[in-house]
C-alpha cells in the first residue's frame, strides 16, 4: 500500500488549569473554584508537519488567558467557557474552533457559633459539576454535567425475568440494593439564546431532579431507573434536548452468614468493587438534531 | 558478622473488608458503610520459620467474622471494632493482641417530594471517619479520627516573621488564603470506660469543634491553627488525651496579572497540587501516659 | 415545546473483569492478564422503557462468558474480543453489535540463579495495552493500543517561533526537556482479515517504532514529534489505517538558582503535575476510510 | 480534669519536591527522577502557640535548598538525604533534628537503531525506590526501600493445616496464585560509616536477593516467603541490622467453570482487588539495637 500518510483530526491547548476565583466585594466572600481545559481546533498543520510554529498559540497563553479571564469573573462555569471560546475563535484567524471544559467543586461555608461564616468554607465532595463547550465556527454545543453522585437504594429494587443461556447462573432477586455513581451530561438545545440561561439555577435543578426520580419507583433494572431519571429532567426542562448516562451497577452481595448459623435478610452486604455492571444510555427529545460531535472525546459516554 | 536472623514484630490478617449493613426494621432504613481490617498480633513464628500454620487463623476467617458480627448490628464504628478485638483475643490463646480499623462513610438522606426518604441514600463525600483499636493483651488503645476535610479561609491568614537565609526568597504576606485537608486523630484517656461513651456524638462533636476553630482566629501560620483546633478539642472533652494532626499547606499562589494590565487583589488564585507544605504536631493533656505503641503504622502521623 | 422523549443510543454490560489465565501445559508458565470489559448493543427499549428485563442478557452472564472462553485460550487481547463479539452477537438475535474492550498487563519472567524462571513472574508496569473492537452487525473496527508510557528526552527539543499575543509572557527556547505519557490507538484497516494478523508481534513492533521515532529528530514541538512517531508506524504497518494520539506535555521548569548564586545549565528542573499541555492529532492514511464510530467512548482522543 | 493542655510531638516541612536532574557533562546524559519530603523537628513552640514564627524555617526555603542542593548532584537518594540533614541541623540552632524521604524512579535508556540512546529515556514503571533518613541530632537512622513490585508465582505455594474454628469455612489447598505486592524497608545498621556504602549498588543487589527468594521454595504461607526473602538479605548484606514488609496477598481465585461443562486446573483465575491479605513483619538480628523511632510515621507497617 502506497497511499499517502496525512494529518487528520487534531487539538491541542492547556489541560486541568485550577483556579480559584474568591469574590470580595464584601466582608461576605464568594468561592469559585475550577478545573479549566481549553484546546483549540484549526490549521495546525504546518506545526505538525514542519515544524513551523507560526499557528500554535502557545498552551501557556492559553492558561494565562484563563487567569486573566478570571479576572473579570466567572459566574458559572458555562458562561465561563462560552466566554473564552469567543475570545479564542474571535482573535485568531486560523483558530476555528474548540473545546473547552470545566470541572468544578462545590465549597459550603463552615457553620461557625450558630451561623454560616463569611470567609471560611469546608468543601463538599459530592459530586463534581461538568461543562463542555465544543465550537466549530459559529456553531456552539454546550453540555453541563456531573459525575462522581453516589446514591443507593436500600430496597424497591429487583432483577428478574432476563434471558438464561448455558453461561446464566444468576438467580433473580425481587430486593436487592440499587446503587450507582450518577453520570449525567446534558445538551443545550442547539440555537439557545445561551445568554437567557441561569446556568447555576438550572444545575441545581437537573441534580434535583435526578436524585428525586432515583428514588421515585420500584426499579426492574438500573436501565429502567435510567431513563426515568432522564426523562424527568427533560420534561421540567425545555432548553434540554439530550441527556445521557453512564452508570456503573456497583454490586453490593449479600452475604450468606448460614455457614456460621445466622440468618440474613437483605441487612450484611459485600460492596464490591469489580467488575461491576455498567450501564449507557442517551434519553432525548425524539426531533432532537444530532450533535454527535459534541459528545466526542468524553469518556465513557456511547 | 555472625548475628543470629530472627523474627521480629509481625501482624497479619485481613485487609479493606467492604461492608454495609441495612438496618431495616421499620420502613424506614438505616445504613452503616463501613471499610474494616482486622490484624491480629501474638505468637506466629512457627508459620514464618517452620511453614507450619497452625496457629495461622486464615485472613478469610477473620473477614467472615467480621460479617457475621455486622449481622448483629454495628452502631458505632468504635464500638464494632472492640467486639471484634475482644472475640479475637478471647478466642484464640496464641493471640495475644491486634489491630483493628475503620474508615466508614456517611450517606445521607435523598430529599425527595419535600422530604427525607426512607430508603433512598445520597453518599456524602465530604470527610472519612477513621477509628483504630490497638488491643495488647487487656490494654486497649482506641483513637477515632477524621481524614479529607477540605477547608479553606480566604482571609485573616498570613506567613511573616520566619528566619531568613541563602536559601530564603519567599516574600512576607499577611493576607493569603490558607487551605488544607484535616486528618485528625484523637486517642481516649487510657482507661477509660469505653461503654459509657456515645461515639457517634462524640464525633459529630469533634468534627463542629474542629471546623469551629478554624474559623475563628487570624493564623499566623498553620502551626498555630493547629494547636487552637487541638486545644478547643480537649478542652471541651475530657474523654480525650491526646489529638493528632497532620495537615498539607494546600498553597494557592496569587496569580501575576500585571502582564495583562490587570491588578489582583486577592481574587485570581492558582491551587498548586506539589509539592505541599505539610505541618504534624500533636496536643495532648500535660499529664496523659505516652501510648506510642498505639500510633504505629498510622501513616503520616509524628 | 411538547416533543416526544424517546430512547436515543445505548449499551450496557460487565466493565473491569479481571481475568488471569495461566497456561501450564509444561512446567514453564504463561501468564496471560486482562482487565475485559464487555458491552451490548442492539433492542433493548422494553428494558429501558417498561421494566420488561426479556432481551437484557444479564451482565454476570457476560461475566461467566469471558471467564468460559478464557479457559479455551486467550492468544491475543485482539483475539479474545474478536471471539467474544461473535459469540454475543451470534447468539441472541436482538443483539446487533457491541463494544468490548482489554487492557493487558504484562509480566516478565524473574531472573534467579542466573535463569529466568519458569513460574515466578514480575509485574513490568511500563505501559498497559490497550485493544477495542467495535462491531455493528457484521462490521467490525478493531484498534489497538497503549497508554501511561512515559518517555522524556533530555535535549533536542524546543519551543519558539510561536504567535504573540497580549495574553502571551512565555519566553522561547531551543534546548528544554521534553517528556509525555504516550496514549496511541491504531486501528486496522477496514475490510483486513483479522485472523492473518498476529497481534502480539504486531504490538511489540509498533511500541518500538514509537519509541525509536520519539528519539529521532530535534523536536520543534510535540506536535512534530507525534507526528514522526505516527507517519513511521503506518510506514511499516500497512494493515493499519490510522492511529491516534493523547498526549500531555509534562512540563519540566528549569529551576531558577541564580537568588543563590547558582548556574542551571539545564540541569535542575521542576516536574510539574497540573496544568499540563495536551496534544492530540489523527495520523492517518489519506484514503482511510472513516470510521468515527469506532472511536466513541475513547477517553480523550478528539 | 483541669490538666494543661500542651504541645506534643511535631515535624513540619515540604513535602512531595519533584526534582529531576540531568547530568550533561558529556553527550550521554544521565537523568535522576526524586519526589523528596523535608520534615523539620526542634523548637517550633512559639510558632504553634503565640503566632511567633521567628523559628519557623518556612518550607519554601526547604523546597530550594533542595533544588540547590541538587545543583551539586544526587548521587544517590541516601547520600542526596544525608546532605540535606546534615545542612538544616547545623544552620539553624533550634533545628534539632528532622525526617527526611525520598522515593525514585528509575529510566531506563530507549533502544533505538540498536543502541541505548543518549538522552531519550522511558520511565520503568516496576517499582518506587524509598528512603528515609531520621535524625536526631547527631544520631542518624537512615532506611532504603522498595514498595509496588509486583510479583506472582503461578504454582509451588499453597495454604493448609491452619486452625479451623465457626467462621471457617476456606478449603485447604495445595496448589494457588501467590501473588503480592512487595513492600520492604531495610535499617542500616546503627553506627555504620554511611560515607563508605556504594547505596546504589546496595540497592540493586537487595532487589535482586528479594525477587530470587521469592521464587526458591514452596510457600505453606505469605508469611513464609516474606521470612525467607527477609533472611536472605540479611545473610547477604551485613550494614543491615533489620528489614520489614508490608505485603498483601492478593487473591486469585480459582474460577468455577463446572457450571458450563468445562474443567478449571488451575487455569482461569479472578483477581480480586478487595479485601485482600496483609502480612507485616520484621526480619532482623538477634542483637540489633532497636530503633523504633525511626519508623515512625512508615505507613503500614508494624
Amino acid at each position: 500500500m502506497n497511499s499517502k500518510i496525512v494529518l487528520g483530526q487534531n487539538q491541542y491547548g492547556k489541560a486541568e488549569v485550577r483556579v480559584v476565583k474568591i469574590t470580595r466585594d464584601t466582608a461576605r466572600h464568594e468561592i469559585e473554584d475550577l478545573n479549566v481545559t481549553s484546546q483549540l481546533r484549526g490549521d495546525f498543520a504546518a506545526a505538525h508537519l514542519a515544524g513551523d510554529n507560526s499557528h500554535l498559540v502557545a498552551t501557556d497563553t492559553q492558561k494565562n488567558t484563563i487567569y486573566a479571564f478570571a479576572r473579570e469573573g466567572i459566574g458559572s462555569p458555562e458562561a465561563f467557557l462560552l466566554r473564552l471560546g469567543e475570545h479564542f475563535v474571535s482573535s485568531f484567524d486560523w483558530v476555528s474552533g474548540g473545546r473547552w471544559e470545566a470541572d468544578s467543586y462545590r465549597w459550603d461555608r463552615i457553620q461557625a457559633h450558630g451561623a454560616a461564616h463569611d470567609h471560611s468554607f469546608v468543601r463538599s465532595g459530592q459530586e463534581v459539576r461538568t461543562a463542555v463547550l465544543v465550537r466549530d465556527g459559529a456553531d456552539r454545543h454546550l453540555i453541563s454535567g456531573l459525575k462522581d453522585l453516589t446514591v443507593l437504594k436500600s430496597t424497591e429494587s429487583g432483577f428478574a425475568g432476563y434471558p438464561r443461556d448455558k453461561y446464566t447462573t444468576l438467580p433473580e432477586t425481587t430486593d436487592r440494593i440499587l446503587a450507582t455513581d450518577v453520570s449525567a451530561r446534558w445538551r443545550f438545545t442547539t440555537g439557545t439564546d445561551f445568554s437567557s440561561l441561569d446556568f447555576n439555577r438550572s444545575y441545581g435543578d437537573v441534580k434535583a431532579l435526578l436524585l428525586e426520580a432515583f428514588t421515585e419507583k420500584y426499579s426492574h433494572a438500573l436501565q429502567q431507573t435510567l431513563f426515568d431519571m432522564g426523562a424527568k429532567v427533560l420534561e421540567a426542562h425545555s432548553e434540554i434536548d439530550e441527556i445521557k448516562f453512564s452508570m456503573p451497577n456497583k454490586h453490593h452481595f449479600l452475604v450468606d452468614l448460614s455457614p456460621f448459623g445466622l440468618d440474613n435478610p437483605n441487612e450484611v452486604f459485600f460492596a464490591a468493587d469489580r467488575p461491576y455492571g455498567l450501564i449507557e444510555a442517551t434519553v432525548q427529545r425524539e426531533d432532537a438534531e444530532p450533535a454527535e460531535a459534541a459528545w466526542s472525546g468524553i469518556a465513557g459516554f456511547c
